[in-house]
């Protein structure tokens, strides 16, 4: 079972609305009272996305930016409240929970939004020998609130729009950068607010497996410029290509925008690499180079 | 460490406001747009919870009915938007998943809310002989909406008000109680919309271990009547007081409403048992008898 095959079991077994209400973007979203949110869950797992050498406060703060990044990939979602649901096993420490909090509060009070609740969980361990290893596995929900005029889905992708990455691609698991990077709220709010970004999602799994998602939504195939294709120093293209958590913004543009959005970027973030990747094209044309990889964690 | 020494390091970590703002109720409130909303977390884990036998539908109609619960602990917030986290290992089959979602699906049907979205996580699986079983862990986090003059938290408890409980409480693990409770949306409903209820809980770790905590809240103790505490046909008052997962509604209601409010709950409710089991004292008092058990999944 991969993680596209699970998400046909959900499907099915959940009949739900298409995105933006439903399974298949970065965030669900949903009206009430005629305001728009948005809500995300996302976990870290002990020997998945983290080990009990990464520091507590790092932990934390990984959690809270990958929802933030998901908020940041819906047109810069204003976070408000976040639940944290731990569930953990007694070879974990007073000091690695408390570090831990921590780093969640610090990264609170960074990027905005606030810890309301959450709960906590234990394990019925076993004893074997050797022992077993129960994993420290915290799922972090958020809210956020967005203007339904800002919102920017996988979908809104056509055919002639220009592909842009925030930053660059490719980050090895050593740099540590899965545990520091910035999620991309502001830019994201950036694009949304001026109306430049028909469609965006955030790079966690590849772009070699995230973008022929965000295609798939906006019925278009893509063209590449692989020579255009951001690499960290250190990292060839494949790797640009395959490697997960880079935690980027990817996004279009219509064309007649492009050249106003770039100009003004560099004003706005002049330290911050932006990368015309591509273009999207009708489902008349295949897509190219074809890509393969990314990141599944069943596999 | 056991779960109140958990949430004390979680406190000092984190600091956030006390309930209903902050950590202390079954539920986070917040307000927006001069809305406002309850939001909860919840994890069933294998075996904590469930065990393999269970019928799918059944783990999920319990992921569900959990946050039911304490949204009708809340004054019987309107169900809204629900999210499912899923942790899973190789040996936790199609069938089974999709018997789950399809439960929780059901559940929704019945009692409100939506399933908007949410993640699916695979443990790191290490070959051990024999092999480590890694548990399934379910996480659903949920949004509720509520009238601000409806919430009813486990502070608005006074000095004089009288203890009730609903149903009948002491259920054996082997009753398949903790798969089949109905949440009591609509009761506790009915109570806030008449302002009968000054403080109110759910009760999932046994009154022993919920009725202190109401009380903390309210700054008052308890005076109880033992005999009058409903137990459930081949439960005694000891389990009745130190069993969890009866998922009943604990309240107090103002002396001066008990007669109403037990009359017209009759007319409403015919079915379901209705006990004053108690009052709340001021702090002057002692609280009696002093009760001790309850639950903890960390002891």
């Amino acid at each position: 079972m991969n993680e596209a095959q699970l998400l046909r079991i959900i499907q099915e077994a959940c009949p739900s609305p298409p995105a933006p209400q439903g399974i298949g973007d970065d965030c669900a979203t949903i009206t009430n009272h005629a305001y728009d949110y948005v809500l995300k869950v996302d976990s870290v797992i002990e020997q998945v996305h983290f080990t009990l050498d990464t520091p507590g406060e790092l932990i934390g703060r990984k959690a809270i930016c990958r929802v933030m990044s998901d908020f940041a990939a819906m047109g810069g979602a204003m976070p408000l409240a976040f639940l944290v649901s731990l569930t953990l096993s007694s070879r974990h420490e007073e000091a690695l929970i408390s570090s831990i909090y921590r780093g969640i509060s610090q990264t609170l009070a960074l990027f905005g939004g606030k810890l309301v609740g959450g709960e906590t969980s234990h394990y019925k361990e076993i004893q074997t020998e050797p022992p077993t290893l129960f994993p420290l596995n915290i799922s972090i929900s958020g809210l956020a609130s967005i203007n339904s005029d800002r919102l920017v889905t996988r979908q809104g992708g056509n055919s002639g729009d220009a592909i842009f990455v925030t930053g660059e691609l490719g980050h090895l698991l050593e740099s540590q950068h899965h545990l520091t990077f910035e999620p991309r709220l502001k830019q994201a709010q950036w694009l949304a607010n001026h109306s430049y970004a028909s469609a965006m999602m955030d790079l966690s799994d590849g772009l070699a497996m995230d973008l022929p998602r965000l295609c798939q939504q906006s019925d278009c195939h893509y063209q590449l410029n692989l020579a255009n294709i951001p690499c960290v120093a250190g990292s060839n293209t494949n790797q640009a290509l395959s490697l997960g958590e880079d935690y980027e913004l990817l996004f279009t543009v219509p064309s007649n925008l492009v050249d106003m959005m770039t100009k003004e970027w560099h004003q706005q973030f002049p330290k911050l690499r932006l990368s015309q990747i591509g273009e999207l094209c009708s489902l008349d044309n295949p897509s190219s180079p074809e890509l393969k990889g990314g990141w599944d964690c069943f596999n």
